[in-house]
Protein backbone atom coordinates (compact mmCIF):
# COMPACT_ATOMS: atom_id res chain seq x y z
CA UNK A 1 0.00 0.00 0.00
CA UNK A 2 1.25 3.91 -0.60
CA UNK A 3 -0.34 4.15 3.07
CA UNK A 4 -2.01 1.80 4.66
CA UNK A 5 -5.02 2.80 6.56
CA UNK A 6 -7.18 1.45 9.69
CA UNK A 7 -10.20 0.13 8.97
CA UNK A 8 -12.10 -1.01 11.47
CA UNK A 9 -15.68 -3.72 11.48
CA UNK A 10 -17.85 -3.28 14.56
CA UNK A 11 -21.25 -3.38 16.19
CA UNK A 12 -23.11 -5.81 16.99
CA UNK A 13 -24.73 -7.34 13.07
CA UNK A 14 -22.98 -10.13 11.86
CA UNK A 15 -20.60 -9.79 9.04
CA UNK A 16 -17.11 -8.38 10.95
CA UNK A 17 -15.35 -11.33 10.59
CA UNK A 18 -17.03 -12.36 6.88
CA UNK A 19 -16.08 -8.41 5.94
CA UNK A 20 -12.17 -8.69 6.83
CA UNK A 21 -12.28 -12.41 5.11
CA UNK A 22 -13.26 -11.37 2.16
CA UNK A 23 -11.28 -8.57 1.89
CA UNK A 24 -8.22 -10.94 2.80
CA UNK A 25 -9.87 -12.76 -0.92
CA UNK A 26 -10.00 -9.97 -2.55
CA UNK A 27 -6.43 -8.41 -1.74
CA UNK A 28 -5.01 -11.88 -2.48
CA UNK A 29 -5.64 -11.83 -6.10
CA UNK A 30 -3.78 -8.61 -6.30
CA UNK A 31 -0.40 -9.99 -4.90
CA UNK A 32 -1.13 -8.82 -1.69
CA UNK A 33 1.02 -10.28 1.41
CA UNK A 34 -1.81 -10.64 4.23
CA UNK A 35 -1.27 -11.83 7.94
CA UNK A 36 -5.13 -13.19 9.93
CA UNK A 37 -4.50 -12.79 13.21
CA UNK A 38 -7.93 -14.16 15.75
CA UNK A 39 -8.78 -14.06 18.91
CA UNK A 40 -10.80 -16.47 21.30
CA UNK A 41 -11.83 -18.35 19.11
CA UNK A 42 -11.00 -22.32 19.28
CA UNK A 43 -10.76 -23.97 16.17
CA UNK A 44 -10.75 -27.47 17.99
CA UNK A 45 -14.17 -26.45 19.45
CA UNK A 46 -15.43 -25.01 16.18
CA UNK A 47 -14.30 -25.72 12.61
CA UNK A 48 -13.72 -22.51 11.68
CA UNK A 49 -14.06 -23.11 7.80
CA UNK A 50 -12.75 -19.37 7.22
CA UNK A 51 -9.45 -19.99 8.89
CA UNK A 52 -9.33 -23.09 6.61
CA UNK A 53 -9.83 -21.37 3.27
CA UNK A 54 -7.66 -18.51 4.30
CA UNK A 55 -4.69 -21.16 4.91
CA UNK A 56 -5.37 -22.50 1.42
CA UNK A 57 -5.15 -19.29 -0.12
CA UNK A 58 -1.63 -18.93 1.15
CA UNK A 59 -2.56 -16.05 3.94
CA UNK A 60 -0.53 -16.42 7.39
CA UNK A 61 -2.85 -17.44 10.03
CA UNK A 62 -2.59 -17.15 13.76
CA UNK A 63 -4.48 -17.16 16.63
CA UNK A 64 -4.32 -15.79 20.46
CA UNK A 65 -6.32 -16.77 23.40
CA UNK A 66 -8.40 -19.56 21.91
CA UNK A 67 -9.22 -20.42 25.42
CA UNK A 68 -12.19 -18.42 26.28
CA UNK A 69 -15.19 -18.64 28.24
CA UNK A 70 -17.43 -19.38 25.21
CA UNK A 71 -15.89 -22.46 24.36
CA UNK A 72 -14.23 -23.30 28.00
CA UNK A 73 -15.57 -23.11 31.61
CA UNK A 74 -12.71 -23.07 33.66
CA UNK A 75 -10.37 -20.33 31.52
CA UNK A 76 -8.35 -17.81 33.98
CA UNK A 77 -8.96 -14.36 32.82
CA UNK A 78 -4.93 -14.17 33.94
CA UNK A 79 -4.29 -16.87 30.65
CA UNK A 80 -6.26 -15.02 28.73
CA UNK A 81 -4.50 -11.49 29.21
CA UNK A 82 -1.19 -13.36 28.97
CA UNK A 83 -2.08 -14.67 25.60
CA UNK A 84 -2.84 -10.88 24.83
CA UNK A 85 0.36 -9.66 25.92
CA UNK A 86 2.02 -11.90 23.92
CA UNK A 87 0.37 -11.06 20.95
CA UNK A 88 0.85 -7.88 21.00
CA UNK A 89 4.68 -8.31 20.83
CA UNK A 90 3.69 -10.42 18.22
CA UNK A 91 1.82 -7.91 15.99
CA UNK A 92 5.08 -5.56 17.11
CA UNK A 93 7.46 -7.80 15.68
CA UNK A 94 5.48 -8.04 12.44
CA UNK A 95 5.35 -4.40 12.36
CA UNK A 96 9.20 -4.47 12.79
CA UNK A 97 9.97 -7.26 9.88
CA UNK A 98 7.39 -5.44 7.57
CA UNK A 99 6.59 -8.51 5.74
CA UNK A 100 2.98 -7.68 5.02
CA UNK A 101 0.63 -5.53 3.19
CA UNK A 102 -2.61 -6.56 5.24
CA UNK A 103 -3.06 -6.99 8.89
CA UNK A 104 -6.35 -8.66 9.54
CA UNK A 105 -7.05 -8.41 13.77
CA UNK A 106 -10.22 -10.49 14.26
CA UNK A 107 -11.82 -10.26 17.19
CA UNK A 108 -9.21 -7.52 19.04
CA UNK A 109 -12.15 -5.29 19.73
CA UNK A 110 -13.40 -7.75 22.26
CA UNK A 111 -10.06 -8.21 24.33
CA UNK A 112 -10.64 -4.59 24.70
CA UNK A 113 -13.64 -5.08 25.53
CA UNK A 114 -13.04 -7.30 28.14
CA UNK A 115 -10.04 -5.73 29.59
CA UNK A 116 -7.11 -8.44 28.50
CA UNK A 117 -6.06 -5.58 26.33
CA UNK A 118 -6.35 -2.13 27.87
CA UNK A 119 -7.69 0.76 25.05
CA UNK A 120 -4.19 2.58 25.70
CA UNK A 121 -1.99 -0.73 24.87
CA UNK A 122 -4.27 -0.82 21.43
CA UNK A 123 -4.00 2.72 21.03
CA UNK A 124 -0.47 2.76 21.73
CA UNK A 125 0.33 -0.64 19.12
CA UNK A 126 -1.89 1.37 15.86
CA UNK A 127 0.87 4.30 16.48
CA UNK A 128 3.41 2.13 15.92
CA UNK A 129 1.99 1.12 12.48
CA UNK A 130 4.36 0.97 9.91
CA UNK A 131 3.22 3.65 7.20
CA UNK A 132 2.50 1.05 4.01
CA UNK A 133 0.86 -1.14 6.13
CA UNK A 134 -3.18 -1.70 6.33
CA UNK A 135 -4.67 -2.60 9.37
CA UNK A 136 -7.92 -3.76 9.75
CA UNK A 137 -10.08 -4.70 13.25
CA UNK A 138 -12.78 -6.41 14.35
CA UNK A 139 -15.15 -7.06 16.73
CA UNK A 140 -18.09 -5.21 18.96
CA UNK A 141 -17.84 -1.86 21.08
CA UNK A 142 -14.88 0.05 19.41
CA UNK A 143 -14.26 2.44 21.45
CA UNK A 144 -14.24 6.46 20.96
CA UNK A 145 -10.97 6.62 21.12
CA UNK A 146 -10.18 3.71 19.16
CA UNK A 147 -12.86 4.51 16.43
CA UNK A 148 -10.99 8.04 16.26
CA UNK A 149 -7.94 6.39 15.40
CA UNK A 150 -9.09 4.51 12.92
CA UNK A 151 -9.84 5.69 8.98
CA UNK A 152 -12.50 3.83 8.18
CA UNK A 153 -14.77 2.49 10.26
CA UNK A 154 -18.45 0.38 9.70
CA UNK A 155 -20.72 -0.33 12.13
CA UNK A 156 -22.49 -3.66 11.78
CA UNK A 157 -25.72 -3.19 13.09
CA UNK A 158 -27.99 -5.60 13.65
CA UNK A 159 -31.54 -5.39 11.71
CA UNK A 160 -32.69 -8.95 12.49
CA UNK A 161 -30.67 -12.53 13.49
CA UNK A 162 -32.28 -15.48 13.57
CA UNK A 163 -30.32 -16.16 16.97
CA UNK A 164 -33.30 -14.00 18.26
CA UNK A 165 -35.68 -16.57 17.27
CA UNK A 166 -33.88 -19.26 18.58
CA UNK A 167 -32.09 -20.60 15.36
CA UNK A 168 -28.20 -21.50 16.79
CA UNK A 169 -25.08 -21.20 15.07
CA UNK A 170 -25.06 -22.85 12.13
CA UNK A 171 -21.65 -25.02 10.22
CA UNK A 172 -21.19 -23.18 7.12
CA UNK A 173 -22.48 -19.80 7.65
CA UNK A 174 -21.40 -18.75 11.19
CA UNK A 175 -18.43 -20.66 11.39
CA UNK B 1 -28.49 -26.56 4.82
CA UNK B 2 -31.14 -28.27 6.44
CA UNK B 3 -33.68 -24.68 6.27
CA UNK B 4 -31.90 -21.95 4.19
CA UNK B 5 -32.26 -18.23 5.16
CA UNK B 6 -32.43 -15.42 3.73
CA UNK B 7 -29.37 -13.28 4.26
CA UNK B 8 -29.35 -9.60 3.42
CA UNK B 9 -26.15 -6.90 3.71
CA UNK B 10 -27.33 -3.13 3.27
CA UNK B 11 -26.29 0.27 3.84
CA UNK B 12 -23.96 3.28 2.93
CA UNK B 13 -20.60 1.36 4.33
CA UNK B 14 -17.91 -0.46 3.91
CA UNK B 15 -18.03 -4.30 4.23
CA UNK B 16 -21.17 -5.76 2.07
CA UNK B 17 -19.65 -7.47 -0.76
CA UNK B 18 -16.93 -8.19 1.14
CA UNK B 19 -18.72 -10.29 4.08
CA UNK B 20 -20.92 -11.73 0.79
CA UNK B 21 -17.05 -13.28 -0.21
CA UNK B 22 -15.97 -14.11 3.66
CA UNK B 23 -19.27 -15.97 3.86
CA UNK B 24 -18.50 -17.80 0.58
CA UNK B 25 -15.17 -18.85 2.16
CA UNK B 26 -16.47 -19.91 5.54
CA UNK B 27 -18.96 -21.99 3.81
CA UNK B 28 -16.48 -23.53 0.88
CA UNK B 29 -14.74 -24.96 3.84
CA UNK B 30 -17.77 -27.26 5.03
CA UNK B 31 -17.87 -28.64 1.62
CA UNK B 32 -21.12 -26.26 0.49
CA UNK B 33 -21.89 -25.82 -3.16
CA UNK B 34 -21.65 -22.16 -4.25
CA UNK B 35 -23.27 -20.17 -6.73
CA UNK B 36 -22.17 -16.31 -6.77
CA UNK B 37 -23.60 -13.67 -9.11
CA UNK B 38 -22.75 -10.20 -9.02
CA UNK B 39 -24.34 -7.27 -10.74
CA UNK B 40 -23.11 -3.72 -12.26
CA UNK B 41 -19.53 -4.61 -12.14
CA UNK B 42 -17.63 -4.87 -15.34
CA UNK B 43 -14.30 -7.09 -14.51
CA UNK B 44 -13.15 -5.81 -17.85
CA UNK B 45 -13.00 -2.30 -16.05
CA UNK B 46 -11.55 -2.75 -12.69
CA UNK B 47 -9.65 -5.98 -12.02
CA UNK B 48 -12.11 -7.45 -8.93
CA UNK B 49 -9.96 -9.73 -6.81
CA UNK B 50 -12.82 -11.46 -4.94
CA UNK B 51 -14.47 -12.51 -8.23
CA UNK B 52 -10.60 -14.18 -8.97
CA UNK B 53 -10.35 -15.96 -5.51
CA UNK B 54 -14.13 -17.30 -5.53
CA UNK B 55 -13.40 -18.75 -8.83
CA UNK B 56 -9.95 -20.33 -7.70
CA UNK B 57 -11.91 -21.74 -4.60
CA UNK B 58 -14.29 -23.58 -7.05
CA UNK B 59 -17.51 -21.50 -6.92
CA UNK B 60 -19.55 -20.51 -9.64
CA UNK B 61 -19.46 -17.11 -10.77
CA UNK B 62 -21.59 -15.35 -12.96
CA UNK B 63 -22.30 -12.03 -13.83
CA UNK B 64 -25.36 -9.15 -15.19
CA UNK B 65 -25.68 -5.62 -16.26
CA UNK B 66 -21.97 -5.32 -16.14
CA UNK B 67 -22.41 -2.19 -18.34
CA UNK B 68 -23.16 0.12 -15.69
CA UNK B 69 -23.04 3.91 -15.79
CA UNK B 70 -20.15 4.24 -13.19
CA UNK B 71 -18.12 2.18 -15.76
CA UNK B 72 -19.60 3.23 -19.13
CA UNK B 73 -20.86 6.45 -20.51
CA UNK B 74 -23.60 5.55 -22.55
CA UNK B 75 -25.31 2.11 -21.62
CA UNK B 76 -29.08 2.27 -22.54
CA UNK B 77 -31.50 1.71 -19.55
CA UNK B 78 -33.25 -0.68 -21.61
CA UNK B 79 -30.13 -2.82 -21.97
CA UNK B 80 -29.55 -3.14 -18.14
CA UNK B 81 -32.97 -4.13 -17.78
CA UNK B 82 -32.81 -6.54 -19.97
CA UNK B 83 -30.01 -8.17 -18.35
CA UNK B 84 -31.90 -8.20 -15.14
CA UNK B 85 -34.31 -9.64 -16.46
CA UNK B 86 -32.06 -13.01 -17.89
CA UNK B 87 -30.56 -12.91 -14.32
CA UNK B 88 -34.07 -13.73 -13.05
CA UNK B 89 -34.54 -16.50 -15.58
CA UNK B 90 -31.11 -17.30 -14.24
CA UNK B 91 -31.92 -17.57 -11.03
CA UNK B 92 -35.23 -19.71 -11.41
CA UNK B 93 -33.11 -22.20 -12.98
CA UNK B 94 -30.37 -22.57 -10.23
CA UNK B 95 -33.82 -22.36 -7.77
CA UNK B 96 -35.14 -25.27 -10.21
CA UNK B 97 -32.27 -27.28 -10.64
CA UNK B 98 -31.22 -27.40 -6.82
CA UNK B 99 -27.23 -27.44 -7.33
CA UNK B 100 -26.55 -25.03 -4.71
CA UNK B 101 -26.95 -24.57 -0.86
CA UNK B 102 -25.95 -21.10 -1.02
CA UNK B 103 -26.42 -18.37 -3.43
CA UNK B 104 -25.19 -15.06 -3.19
CA UNK B 105 -26.58 -12.11 -5.12
CA UNK B 106 -24.44 -9.48 -5.34
CA UNK B 107 -25.58 -5.79 -5.79
CA UNK B 108 -29.23 -7.00 -6.56
CA UNK B 109 -30.39 -4.62 -4.14
CA UNK B 110 -28.89 -1.41 -6.66
CA UNK B 111 -30.87 -3.63 -9.35
CA UNK B 112 -34.22 -3.09 -7.51
CA UNK B 113 -33.10 0.43 -5.83
CA UNK B 114 -32.20 1.73 -9.75
CA UNK B 115 -35.24 0.10 -10.82
CA UNK B 116 -34.12 -2.69 -13.54
CA UNK B 117 -35.65 -5.26 -10.88
CA UNK B 118 -38.79 -3.88 -9.34
CA UNK B 119 -39.53 -4.86 -5.62
CA UNK B 120 -42.13 -7.09 -6.48
CA UNK B 121 -40.06 -9.09 -8.85
CA UNK B 122 -37.49 -9.43 -6.49
CA UNK B 123 -40.26 -10.43 -3.52
CA UNK B 124 -42.10 -13.04 -6.39
CA UNK B 125 -38.11 -14.52 -6.88
CA UNK B 126 -37.85 -14.71 -3.21
CA UNK B 127 -40.78 -16.89 -2.68
CA UNK B 128 -39.98 -19.12 -4.89
CA UNK B 129 -36.64 -20.03 -3.08
CA UNK B 130 -36.03 -24.01 -2.28
CA UNK B 131 -36.61 -24.76 1.42
CA UNK B 132 -32.49 -25.95 1.69
CA UNK B 133 -31.25 -22.98 -0.55
CA UNK B 134 -29.36 -19.90 1.68
CA UNK B 135 -29.26 -16.74 -0.32
CA UNK B 136 -27.65 -13.97 0.75
CA UNK B 137 -28.54 -10.44 -1.22
CA UNK B 138 -26.36 -7.54 -0.89
CA UNK B 139 -26.78 -3.78 -1.86
CA UNK B 140 -27.88 -0.10 -0.61
CA UNK B 141 -31.33 0.67 0.53
CA UNK B 142 -32.99 -2.90 1.12
CA UNK B 143 -36.64 -2.01 1.26
CA UNK B 144 -38.60 -2.16 3.87
CA UNK B 145 -40.73 -5.01 2.31
CA UNK B 146 -37.47 -6.68 0.94
CA UNK B 147 -36.12 -6.30 5.09
CA UNK B 148 -39.58 -8.23 5.86
CA UNK B 149 -39.38 -10.89 3.30
CA UNK B 150 -35.53 -11.80 5.38
CA UNK B 151 -34.49 -14.00 8.01
CA UNK B 152 -31.23 -11.82 8.64
CA UNK B 153 -30.54 -8.49 7.97
CA UNK B 154 -27.45 -6.14 8.64
CA UNK B 155 -26.98 -2.70 7.49
CA UNK B 156 -23.77 -1.43 7.44
CA UNK B 157 -23.45 1.63 8.76
CA UNK B 158 -20.69 3.96 7.44
CA UNK B 159 -19.22 5.69 10.47
CA UNK B 160 -16.03 7.15 8.85
CA UNK B 161 -14.57 6.32 4.95
CA UNK B 162 -11.55 7.55 3.23
CA UNK B 163 -13.86 8.65 0.55
CA UNK B 164 -15.29 11.48 2.37
CA UNK B 165 -11.59 12.69 2.66
CA UNK B 166 -11.21 12.04 -0.91
CA UNK B 167 -9.46 8.57 -1.13
CA UNK B 168 -10.16 6.69 -4.05
CA UNK B 169 -11.10 3.11 -4.31
CA UNK B 170 -7.97 1.56 -3.83
CA UNK B 171 -6.71 -1.76 -5.76
CA UNK B 172 -6.65 -4.97 -3.11
CA UNK B 173 -8.98 -3.03 -1.05
CA UNK B 174 -12.16 -1.36 -2.29
CA UNK B 175 -12.15 -3.92 -5.74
Amino acid sequence: MKRGLIQIYTGDGKGKTTAAVGLACRAIAHGKKICYIYFHKDPEKWNYGELKTLKKLGIAVFGFAKEYPYFHKNVSIENIKKECGKSLEFINDIFKKKKYDILIIDEILISVRDGSISEQELLDLLDKKPKNLEIVLTGRQATKNIIKKADLVTEMKKIKHPYDRGIKSRKGIEY
